[in-house]
């Protein structure tokens, strides 16, 4: 089975360093054969998968409502949940690893589920946001050892590694 | 978008019959270009992710466990919850049309979600178990306009046309 | 710990006898020092959170929105999910048992949920809608040891039987 | 209706001072006719609901598994999802305010799915793990305005004045 990663970012106020990450993440996600997940919806999502389509590769988008249309135009599979905020738990849960990418609350939930577990977690070096607050942060009770950090050209390796390792 | 079809049903003690209406099926739904989901293990689900992937069709499974292993071999996209039984709303809640063959329990909770949603449920006609119980009975109090009926070759069709007119 | 004893049944469309027979269950709950759980909104819920409270019992209900002036005026603990009709799921899962009196599809969604989490389920003679059908069926494939029959008055006391027997 | 205080904290590895702030926490939400929701388990949790037993208040537990055994001994009412860690998402759903007491992982994605959701939280001061994580970082992307400090003995003041607030 091909790996899965998911992709977990913000969605309002990203900075347009942070689409170019997300775009690039999207593309290694594809060129490496693996299957893109996430929230299915605009900002770090959509310019993830935007970037995976680029290279033919597939879009899981997992939508917080019962509607598909408010899945972005790059999604492959949008599945509708209707569980509201909810479904970011299994954004999370469905992926062998999870690359963060800027973000806020959503994204900082996504991030501490993932630890929850025990998936392991690449956050992109550089990119604002929950992400970059989590990086500076020396002190992380109880989480230092799953929290991997990456630049946005090295992410997918890093995340490809992790998996491998068994982490 | 390619429309979203689930295929429900028994796990075990499933007849060769039953076995046999959802790999035809799972063929129907990759030749219509469409994408099939189901709860990713064995019996009927295998069935049609098997007939799916004959025809070369894209399979995605949401399953009960966190572990990928739990999938059928015939599932591209292994989706782990970590919900148990409740997964079962997902299977349903994702797909614009669900077509049931045979099953017990656990298939008539994804039924009864789906019409819950208004999604259109084809009931294959001779399949026995839940589905043949429900096909049986004259007074379905409730939901009459949304149970439908069909041959398992006809199943596939059926279910587009529902999803064409919008039931 | 108090047995948990949930109530499913139809929240629209229901007759004057099932809201009797709820609110008589609900009666019964408290009555027993047990607790009531129950999707929290109209119908056959609200007549057994009724009942429940003029005996001065404990009622929860799980709503399926964020709002939990959602909730009838009887449940003391409304607790919102914000996961639609996926909330069916809960409703059962914290339960030692479940009793249905009439219903349609979100109460058929109920009861084989239940089952699937081999719960004790207890139909209402003579009810109407979904549980009555299940209840006339004689070919109940899977599923025929696990569902019970009693009278509105007698439910509880066979609930609580089904409990202190592990069935 | 009475309002509804989630208690999140750490279950393995927590202080002692952490153990007393949660159970005074617990006794403050008895005496103020609130009803305390927590993840039923130990650690934070138990203490919280220890200390709102003590003065006769109503303790949910909201637990990740189907057995209710999991539940600590002061837990009134024992709600089994089977959800796993996506429980974590009903706990704070559930609830006006959110009081957070030391933690790790877990506890961030409930703090995390709260602001989600617009719940007001409110971080208990000098408490340690992932509490004071959050309050030590200046810069909180995103979401200042909703999280709140406060000392132990003032946390459900404080939440109680930000539920009337509308916050």
């Amino acid at each position: 089975m091909k790996p899965i990663i998911a992709v977990v970012g913000g969605e309002k106020s990203v900075s347009l360093k942070s689409i170019n990450y997300a775009e690039k993440i999207g593309q290694d996600i594809a060129l490496n054969d693996c299957i893109l997940v996430c929230g299915g919806r605009g900002g770090v999502m959509r310019a993830a998968c935007k970037g995976a389509r680029q290279k033919n590769g597939l879009t899981i988008g997992i939508l917080p409502s019962l509607d598909k249309k408010e899945a972005n135009e790059h999604v492959v599979v949008p599945l509708t949940t209707g569980l509201g905020n909810t479904r970011n738990a299994l954004v999370v849960s469905s992926a062998d690893a999870v690359i963060a990418v800027d973000g806020g609350v959503g994204t900082l939930s996504e991030i501490s589920l993932a630890l929850c577990n025990n998936k392991p977690v690449v956050l992109v070096e550089n990119s604002s946001g929950v992400t970059d607050l989590l990086l500076k942060e020396k002190e992380k009770p109880g989480f230092e050892d799953r929290i991997h950090r990456a630049s946005a050209s090295k992410a997918v390796k890093k995340a490809l590694d992790l998996i491998l390792e068994g982490k």
